[in-house]
């Protein structure tokens, strides 16, 4: 089913990420167009207090046009492509002011496979401890505590309509109940 | 929390999207750059058939690199933005091969909203009766059936790590579990 890339053109290159134009051919002969967003990856992370509430965070949100209630994430940095806990232990203090002594890894997923290459590693992390706040200069976000099986109402709703956060949640969920079951 | 966008610079016209640069000032008066694609919507369709089971799809993915498996799903035309269910019914048409008699929305998601408008909007499709399967020539899609139970499942692993699916999928299942709750 594998598609052969005949040409691909760098057309623009971002902060966060690039864009490529790529000619390919696919498996019946078809010549086709494929516009690509390379992303460096990201993680997100359902983090989970003592007190059983998911520490969340509202923010607006350019490109959607309203604000957003998300768990906390990040994109990898250069250096984190092979270590996405390191990432997602750093973007739990710069977001919500919390290290975690458990992280669990929740798999990943593809945002839009169409058309960009970012793949979001997901996060249980547990065991919370309070640092410091260190929060990123272009970003002014608000920290929420939403209680777990509030959220993963919200998720069956519109009230949390985030992919990621929705896939964290509900995979963490997963976690604990299958656990219960034993 | 809202940003005040100071310029809006197109960067790239493309088939599915456009990319922009914006310049944008913060509440907090700091000065920041977002990179923007805009994306017309889509939508992505939790088809199950009258034996239980979701009609999903499998795909080679240029940008995910592999061949992923996901829910039919399909990108707005110009004049779709307000009836995403014409979309839907054209899509569940074109990727499966059937007709819905009956489509319930599910909400919608922000696939990425840091840096892409696109908002899939989900829905949920029984009474499904066979029509012409009518395939983009771009697309090579293969059609699998998967029992509903271990569709929920493999989105709790990474059998299933397409955004979109998974949660069209987990908010079908919640529409039946709920149902049956009362």
């Amino acid at each position: 089913m594998q598609e052969d890339v005949k040409t691909t053109t760098l057309v623009f290159q971002g902060r966060v990420f690039d864009l490529s134009v790529q000619e390919v051919v696919l498996p019946n002969g078809m010549a086709a167009r494929r516009e690509i967003i390379t992303h460096p990856g990201a993680v997100a992370i359902a983090a989970l207090d003592t007190d059983g509430c998911l520490l969340m965070v509202r923010q607006y949100r350019s490109a959607a046009g309203r604000v957003l209630l998300e768990v906390p994430a990040g994109t990898l940095e250069p250096d984190e492509a092979g270590s996405p806990e390191v990432c997602a232990e750093r973007e739990l203090q710069e977001e919500v002011g919390y290290k975690p002594g458990s992280l669990e890894k929740l798999g990943g997923i593809f945002v839009a496979p169409g058309y960009t290459t970012e793949y979001i590693h997901l996060f249980l992390a547990t065991d919370l401890t309070p640092s410091r706040l260190d929060t990123d200069d272009d970003e002014m976000i608000e920290l929420v505590r939403v209680p777990f099986e509030e959220a993963v109402r919200r998720c069956e709703t519109d009230e949390i309509c985030d992919a990621k956060s929705i896939v964290a949640i509900t995979r963490a969920w997963a976690v604990f109940q299958n656990a219960r079951r034993g």
